[in-house]
Order: structure tokens, then C-alpha cells, then sequence
């Protein structure tokens, strides 16, 4: 049996007056450790989450094929640094873990300015950031630094040390399974491999994170399985490990930059029109903010890899800003200062909004389809006709009742009548209360699919 | 064999020029009536309708079962008043009947003004009007009156009285049924249920008989059932009384709020895109009046029955403005200076024009489809190749000779080309004259069902 | 084999420097001839045509049928003139071809201005400029002329004559079959029919020439067929002389009015989401430049031959501003004066263009279509990831590897990305070149047809 009404709250900031606040503690405890799409700094990530949720860690070796690619030599780091003449630190790894390439080769060596010129990274643009730049797949090396610290580097001979290691190792992925009622899967994804970074990803983390915790102890229709995996190669490997049981993912979203203080954006499946896309569409409506809702790109977060022609998985993305389109993205600016505890918790609440028309989207059967029935009679609608029954609660009594039928879903009922989903599902409650509704068996509930 | 051209005009305002102030004079002789959604006031009315058109009056015994619903006792009430200490009727039914709740139970009884007070019901927004509320299904009474009234009523005791009577007898409706070529029916209806209020709904009782009367003499295509019954318990009751015959129903209209001088309103059937809601789209465009075209919505009139799912019938609703968005609604503002003559006439036109798309709407067959025919040769084109053929009659046979390849019927056309049904069903008719077209076999008209 | 990549650029107006002014000289070659509907100027302007691409003239006798029309007599005229009574040509038809209304029998008389009058054309509102008139289908004469020249023509008698002809011959018209890989069509038709007047439509039947000499030397998917002939009933005699092979026209385009200055028109098909009325609408909008698509309309040039119900083909048609929408129409002033050398190159590039897509709109399948293939590792993509891939040829590989499931053409990917046609075909020529996409065997092309 499934939650009883109440149980996922709809559009409630109220029932949740401090998660934002939670959120930022924990974005805050992450944001030190140098995450890679390998490494330690994965693991110790994964470690700590651990601590709130029963998140397995999985180890693929390196050299393991995952369909086009392979798990490449994990990459760790202990310390890095650029030395001027006097032997002081101009480039200290050790202050921001965003300041060496991410996947440097190890390097020791003294190089002239102009010889060092070429690996050093800047933003002449925004000169007191720090770039966020990797090389992932090729044998380089390079440090990040504020445009203001490199025009500050005389002439001269400097001390480079990158204190680095390539080996074979593994690739670290974390995953949550919470059964349902039902083995149809709700697929919720973070990408965990950017290093001191907070919209990008240290928000989903913590958020999907704090989702999984809420829906521990529900009684809940759906499977919820969490991935927590290094972007592109960590989904590829998941999906590569995982074939068998794709099939059973009914709903996916990809969770990122869900912190900073822009208003809330979806990005649709590839499918666009996948039940996902409908009810992410109806709780943005429905939360009266000012929101986006995107077409499918095949560029972005990890909804490359769900979203492949071989998959095709009824997977979107909620953020706020979106990838590429804040001037902090991929930057030392993407700090905790960027993140708004609001947008946060606002975040939270959408998600689990959106949970919540998954969890309750059923169709139903008006079992007294021949006219209206007598509501005043029953007691669920006001006795007085001289009221003008224009509250949304009567109108969603009346919109459940006329398209019950049988192949109308409360989410397209919803989309219909323009009523908040909540309201709907109330009023679908009440029905079934006075026995004047019965859910569709799910035989045949071809629409809600 | 149908009608011939030009026997039902389209949107031709001239073809009328007397029926708005004769419906102006019907509505004037009904105002005075005391109806509800039983009683002699109901009888009354239809039996002065009964002298313009044979109604049938039907008479359904109280107690008889409605689906969800049973048929009330009946009500009828002979005088209400409020005496004060001098013996003057401050508050008199006689002067005007929404001064009564109605269905009020019978009362007689001497009450302090505080005692009265919870059993008077104003508009302090509306200091002079009175408004109308009813008390169906339960037993209460009281008085209505505008917010001056009751200002001006001192301190002290006040005789009251309610000289009505609640009893078993008879819910009454009535019908008129015009047969047609085929027994598809086309339904008109109007509830007739309100006591003294013009818009709402003598406006649609007038105007229905009116209609009845114009059809009466024709040779139709479809027959034409038309209900004048009370609002609610009254097509509910109908559909209960004859549910055998509702599937004969292919188009459905209800008539209400015909007569303020707001633009027209047509509301759409559940199914959004039946025939009569396509074809009503039509009329509104082809009048070249602002109107406005509502989605369904399942509150208003008594649509909310006929689309209720167990029956999906494709009945809209023709209003000018629609219950609810006039101040004067449901008060004694809706009296007969709310009546605008130009609206009525203008409303009369629109479903007769409605009238003439549905029975004209039919899908022909270009027996020429290889090329266009030489249309100057026939003399049914201009013979003159130097004036531009831009004029909307050239265009129309050149639409239908393009469009109909027995796919497409003329509403089709209309839509698609933008051109005026009329002067696309002229064209027809003269390209049947020349032998270009013929009519589809009816057995293979999927389309215009 | 097709033609290897480049072989019809897109949207590249650098690729053909020179032919507005090769077009503006051949309308300029053929603007002095007097064409009608049959005759000796049919004849010479396709014989001139003859002189670049292998134009094969057919003739068909007077009298032939043709649907539900007739070859009609041919007409010739030597001279034409109105003189006054001093002999002077006041109205003279070796001045200019318009001054005699096309198709006039012959005339040879002394009339007053009084009786003269009836058979003279000007154009009021336009005083500097000669009406273009004709009389194919009824036996009648006259004269066009400026308004001025009217005004200047005293009382008194005037001497009248047409030196015409109308005697049994044959109606003209020219076809070009250039025969591509498959037995597929692509139909381009000009209408041929007009006198000295040149958006409509010397600019038609010089571009058309022109893209034929283009496409003559490269080996091509589609066959195409080039129809030169009379406005109406040259299409009609074409269509009714080769119905057989009808079926094999998959695209066609009529070429009219693509020398003003307006911006360019595109006009769909009677079936409005054909393969062509798609591809156009791609190529207008990747031109980035103002341009309007117009919904089929059974009124304009050939068109309305080739979407007649019993043809209903994929033509659309190509214009800048469209027949009767700019104050030059059917007048002396659609002139080489009004010819625009920009705009002429720009239709040819927009027409090559458009079947650069139609020769070029194929659907892949991505061979490794479980993920996203490591496109570093292969060298198509940047190799550094600190860049932002935001550029359209980026966006174009990663759309065609993700919609490559052989349910989506080019032409589709191109509609849902934005993505011009051009970049998409060169991003699948380089997966195709790398082993990552394999073109769908033509067998299952269902969705490109």
C-alpha cells in the first residue's frame, strides 16, 4: 500500500523551514576536498554522505570497457605549487584545489616564466577568479590562477611541482536503491567530480542526498535509486554495469546547480512529452514562480548519456541557472558566498514536489458518470447556493468527477484545468472517501504510464 | 429533401429586423412569473410559450429517482411579506418575487429584527439591488432585499410571513420535438427555473422558442429536440427519462445570458473539438464581432450534465456574458433595462447561423479533381482575365474545388481558408448547378459526423 | 553514387559571384519578345534558352484535349498600332508588346475615340504606366496604354489595326530531364507565357535555366525535370500529356516573380508539411534573413495545376514578393529597371539550397548509439575540455549522434535543433568518415519521403 495523503507534502515550503539551511551545512563540509572523475577526494565525498544515507560505494577498475570508453588510471593528488625565485608559494594548490589542472600529470621541474606561460590558466575577463579547467584524457599539466596573480609574476625562474600520481586504480560511484511498493524505478543523478565548486555540484549532491533521506522512511509506489558518479564517464560506466535493469526506470532526473539564487529551470527529456517532462512542467506552473522550461540539448549534465538514442530514457534536469549561463560557472565565483539558502530549500521543495505527482498520478473512475452526483447530499461541497462555487476546492471536485473516466491521469486533469495538482489529488481523496471515485485498476491504467 | 438555399440565412442581421424587440416583449410578459425548479410558476410559463409553439409539457411525479438525484416536492408560494409595528409591509413579495428565498419552507411567526436578521440576505456592495438565492434541498426560509431596505428597518418586532407550501406533486419541463430529414437531433436548451431575472434565463427561453418557431415550417436535415426545463435537477431528470435516445443527440446547445450587451461567449463542449464547436467558432469569426471562444469548463449550465462522462455529449453553451462575470448576475439587476435589443437580435442570428453551418455541412466531391475546370466557359467564373479574381466569391469556388476530394467538408474548408461558410456553401451550391460537384454519399461522410 | 560533400553548397552566395548580372542579362535578352499563351515568342525564347541547356521543345496541336480544357488556336501578331488622324501611331506595338491586348484578333478599322474607347486600358491611379491585359478565351481586342497617352489623345477618328493572327497550330512548351541516381523527381516549372515584363517571369525562367546548367554536370540522387511552359493551360497540357509519370515527382517548386526586392516568399503545397514545404522553411530561416512562409492558397501561378485534388503534389512555390502584392504587377513597370541583381542571386542560392537539402536529407543510424562515443579520442571533437563547446559545430555532431535512431532525417534534426541543414550535413559526413554512422538503407527511408 502505498503512502496515505499528506505523506509528500505539495508545494509546502513550510514543512521544511530548514533545509536550506542544512543544505549550505553540508555544501560547506564538502566544499574543501578536491574531487576528481577518480580518486579519493571521490571517495571521501562518498564517505561522508554515508554518514546521513545508506549510499553503497562501487569500485570499477581501471581498464574496465564502458560501451565507447574505458575506466581510465585513477588520479590522486597530495600537493602542488608554483615557487618564485624567494621560494614562496605564488600558486598554492593547498589554499584552492581549483588552482592545478584537474588530472595533471605529476611535474617537478624549474621553468622560466615564458617556458611556464603556456599551462597557466587565467580569466583576463574576471581577473580575481580562478578558472576551473581539466584534461581529463590527454597526458598535460597546467595551473589556475587569478589574472591578477599572473600579471603579478615577474620575469624569472620558478619552482613548479605538481605532487601528483596516474595509476591504475578505480572509478568510484556511489548508489541508493529505496524500495517501493513497485519495482518501476524513479532514477535520481548527481555528478560528483567537480572539486571546490557549489552550484556545480555540490548542491545536488547535498540535495539529492537530503530527497533520499525524506523518502527513507516512506511507504512510497515508486523505487527511488540514487546515483552519485563522476560526470559523463560515471553515468556511462553506471549504465554500462547496469543494462539489465534499465528497463525499469519509469522517471529520471539529473540533479545540478539547484543553489544559486535564479529562478528554476527544467530541461526536458529527450522524449519531451515523457510523463517527467508533464509533471515538472505542472509543479513549476504550479508553484506561481517565474520559471524556464527548456527544450532537450544534447549537452549539458548527465541526461547526455540517459537521454542516447540507445537508451532514451524519460530523463530531464531541474536547476536553476542552468550550465554555462552564470557568469561563476566553472570559476572560483561558484563559492559558498553564491550559494542562497532560499533558492535552496526552494529547490528541495520542488523536487520533492515533483515526487509527489509521481507518487500520486493515478486515473480514476467516476463510479457516477451519468450526470453530477449530489455533492451537497454528501457533505462534500457547501450546502449554500448562494456561494459562488468559485474556490479551486469545488472546481477540482468537479474537474476530478467529469474527467474520470477512465483515461483522464490527475496529471492530465491538471494540465487540463489548469488546478494545482495538489488540489486535484485532494479532491480525489475526498471522492474516494464518499465512494463516489474508485481508482482505475492498474491493468488498465495505460495513461498514467 | 432538405432545405434549399438561402431557406436558413447566414449572419444576416436584415433577414430579422423585428425579432429583437419581439423577444424583448416575450421576455417582459414572463418577467412578472414566480419560477423555480418546480411549481405553477413553471406551468405558467411554459403554457405561454405553448401559444407560440407546440411544447409538450411533461410532468415527473416527486420522489421519481434521477441517477444520484430524486425528484423534490414541489413548491409554490401564494405571498411573503415582513409587516413592521404599523402593519406595513416593508419587505413584500408581491412587488417582486426575488424578495423570497426560493423553495422557502412556509412560515408565519412574529420575530425581534435580531431574530429576523440571520434570515435576510442583501448586497451591501449592491445597496440597491435585491439579490436572488434559492434554498433547494434544505429546509430553511428567508428574505431577500437590498442593503437601503434593511438599513431603514428599525429596532422592534416584525411579523413575518412565508405563505408558501412544500408537497408531493410534479417536477414539470417541457419539450418540442421537430422532425427532420434523419433522426440525428440536434439539442437546444434552456433552463427556466429563475424567477424574475432576464438574462439569466428568460433571454434563452425566449430565444429558443423563437428558434423553434423559425425551424418549424422548414424541411430540416436533423430534427431538433429543444428542453425547457429547470436548471440542473432538470436535465438531469431528462437524461434519466430518456436515456435511450440520447445517442440520437449529434450537436447540443445551451441557451443562456443571450441578452446584456456584452460580445458573444461561446463555451465549448468537453470534447473541444465536436462539430457544434467548431462550427460556433466559425460563426464568431465570420461575424467579424470581438467574441470570445472559453475552453470547457464543467461548472456554468446545464452543459455540466450533458458532458458529464457518462454521457460526452457534444453540447456548448452560446452566452453573450457568462454567468457570473456580470455584476448584475443573480440580482435584481437583471431586470428588463439590462436587456439589450441589438443583443438579442444579434444573438437570434448566431444560432441561426449555427443552424445553417450544421445542416449545410456537407463533404462534396470535385468530379473534375485533375486540374481546375475552365470555370469561365461555364460562366460560373469572370470571363475577364484583367480584374483580380481577390473578390471572397472567386476564392470560395476555388477553395471548395481544391478541398473537396471527399475528405474535406465545408466547415473543413472554412477553417482552413478563412473564407465565410456562406460563401462557401453559395459556392457549392453553384458548382452542384453546373455538374463540377456532387454531394458525398452520406454512407461515406465519416467526416462531417 | 551521389555527389561527394560540397558538391551544392548552402546558403554560400560567394560560391556564384557573378549570377545576378548572368541573369539580369539573359532577362534582359529576352525581354523584347512578345510571348502569349502559344505562338512564334514561346518558340524563340526557348530556342534561345536552347542556346545553354538541352531544352527539348514540344508542340501540341490545336485541339487537343487536355481535362477539362483544349489546346486553343495559336496566336501570332506582326504589328499593332493606333493612329491618329494625322498618321501618327499614337499607340504603337513595335514600341512595346503590353500595348496590345495579348491574344486581340485581328483588327483593321477607322473608329472614332467614342466607339475606340471601350477597347483601351489604362491604368488611372498609375498614369506612367501600360496595363498588361489578354482575351485568351473570348474573341475580343484592344489596346493598353498609359493613362497620359489616353488623356492626350483628342476627339476625332482614329485608325485601328492588329495585324494578329489566330489559326489551328500548337501550343509550345520546353522540358529539361536531367536523370539522377534514382528515378525520383524533383519538378521545377516556369511559367513562360508573358510579354516584356520580367519578375514575372523572366526572373522565373532564366533562374530556372540557370539552376539547370548548374546541376547538369553533377551526379545526383533525384532526377529533375525542368517544365517551360504557358501559366494554367501549359501545366494543365503537360500533366494531362504525362500522367503516367506523375507518380514519380516526389518535390517540385514553381520558380516565379525571384527578381524584386522584396524578401523572399516561400508558398506551401496543398498538403503544407511536404518534404518540400519543410525544407524550405529550413532554408528561409537559416538564411537568417526576413522572409515569409504563406499557407497554400488555390489561387496564384501553376501551383494550383500540381495541388488540384486529383494531383495533390508536394509543389510549393519560391517568390520574393508575391504575384499581386507589388504595384508593378501585370504593368509596364515590372521592367529590367525594377530588377533586382542582389535579390536574383540570392533566389538562385536560396533554390540550389534548397535541394543542397533535398538531395542531401538522409537518416542515419548511430552506430554506437548507448551513450555518447568519445569524440576526443577520434579527433573530431576539441580535445581540450576548457573551452566551451557552444559552437554550432559542436551542437551539430552531438544533435545527429543523438537523434540518429532512423526515426529522425536531417531535415527533422535540423527542425528541432535550429541547427542549419548545412552544418548537420557536415557533421554527419565526419561521423560518417569516422565509423560512428552509417547511412539507413533506403529500404526502411520511410521518413525522409
Amino acid at each position: 500500500m502505498a503512502v496515505g495523503p499528506g505523506s509528500i507534502p505539495y508545494l509546502e515550503a513550510s514543512a521544511h523551514p530548514d533545509v536550506g539551511a542544512e543544505l549550505l551545512g553540508a555544501i560547506e563540509s564538502l566544499y574543501p576536498i578536491c574531487r576528481s572523475i577518480t580518486g579519493d577526494g571521490v571517495r571521501e565525498t562518498l564517505n561522508i554522505l554515508k554518514r546521513s544515507v545508506p549510499i553503497e560505494l562501487r569500485e570499477i577498475p581501471t581498464g574496465t570497457p564502458a560501451f565507447d570508453w574505458t575506466v581510465p588510471r585513477e588520479w590522486n593528488i597530495r600537493d602542488a605549487y608554483i615557487k618564485d625565485a624567494s621560494g614562496n608559494r605564488v600558486v598554492d594548490f593547498r589554499s584552492l584545489n581549483l588552482h592545478v589542472v584537474n588530472y595533471s600529470i605529476p611535474v617537478k621541474c624549474r621553468l622560466s616564466l615564458q617556458e611556464l606561460r603556456p599551462h597557466l590558466h587565467t580569466l583576463p575577463e574576471r581577473p580575481d577568479w580562478v578558472p576551473y579547467r581539466t584534461a581529463y584524457y590527454r597526458d598535460d599539466w597546467g595551473f589556475c590562477l587569478t589574472h591578477r596573480q599572473l600579471m603579478a609574476m615577474p620575469e624569472g625562474e620558478y619552482e613548479v611541482c605538481i605532487d601528483s600520481s596516474l595509476q591504475d586504480g578505480h572509478l568510484s560511484y556511489g548508489e541508493i536503491l529505496i524500495k517501493g511498493e513497485t519495482d518501476d524505478v524513479v532514477l535520481l543523478s548527481a555528478h560528483i567530480c567537480h572539486p571546490s565548486l557549489c552550484n556545480d555540484n555540490l548542491s545536488g549532491i547535498t540535495l539529492a542526498t537530503k530527497i533520499a533521506q525524506t523518502l527513507l522512511p516512506l511507504n512510497l509506489r515508486y523505487s527511488y535509486r540514487f546515483i552519485f558518479a563522476p560526470a559523463t564517464i560515471g553515468s556511462i560506466v553506471w549504465l554500462s554495469q547496469n543494462e539489465a535493469i534499465v528497463k525499469h526506470i519509469k522517471h529520471g532526473l539529473v540533479l545540478a546547480c539547484l543553489g544559486d539564487a535564479g529562478k528554476s529551470t527544467y530541461k526536458q527529456s529527450r522524449r519531451g512529452n515523457a510523463e517527467i517532462d508533464r509533471a515538472a512542467a505542472v509543479v513549476l506552473r504550479d508553484s506561481k514562480q517565474d520559471h524556464r522550461v527548456d527544450a532537450f540539448l544534447p549537452y549539458g549534465y548527465d541526461e547526455r548519456q540517459y537521454c542516447s538514442p540507445g537508451f532514451d530514457l524519460p530523463v530531464g534536469s531541474l536547476m536553476r541557472t542552468p550550465n554555462g549561463r552564470f557568469p561563476e560557472y566553472h570559476t572560483s565565483g561558484d563559492n559558498i558566498a553564491f550559494m542562497d539558502v532560499g533558492s535552496l530549500t526552494d529547490s528541495f521543495v520542488k523536487v520533492l514536489s515533483l515526487i509527489h505527482v509521481l507518487e500520486y498520478n493515478r486515473t480514476y473512475i467516476n463510479l457516477n458518470p451519468k450526470c453530477e452526483p449530489q455533492l451537497g447530499r454528501r457533505g462534500v461541497y457547501r450546502a449554500l447556493s448562494d456561494r459562488k462555487a468559485d474556490g479551486e476546492r469545488e472546481l477540482a471536485l468537479l474537474w476530478v468527477l467529469n474527467q474520470s473516466d477512465g483515461r483522464h491521469s490527475l496529471l492530465d486533469i491538471a494540465e487540463r484545468s489548469g488546478i494545482s495538482f495538489g488540489a486535484l489529488r485532494d479532491a480525489a481523496e475526498v471522492l474516494m472517501d464518499t465512494g463516489l471515485l474508485a481508482e482505475q485498476s492498474r491493468g488498465l491504467d495505460q495513461n498514467a504510464g
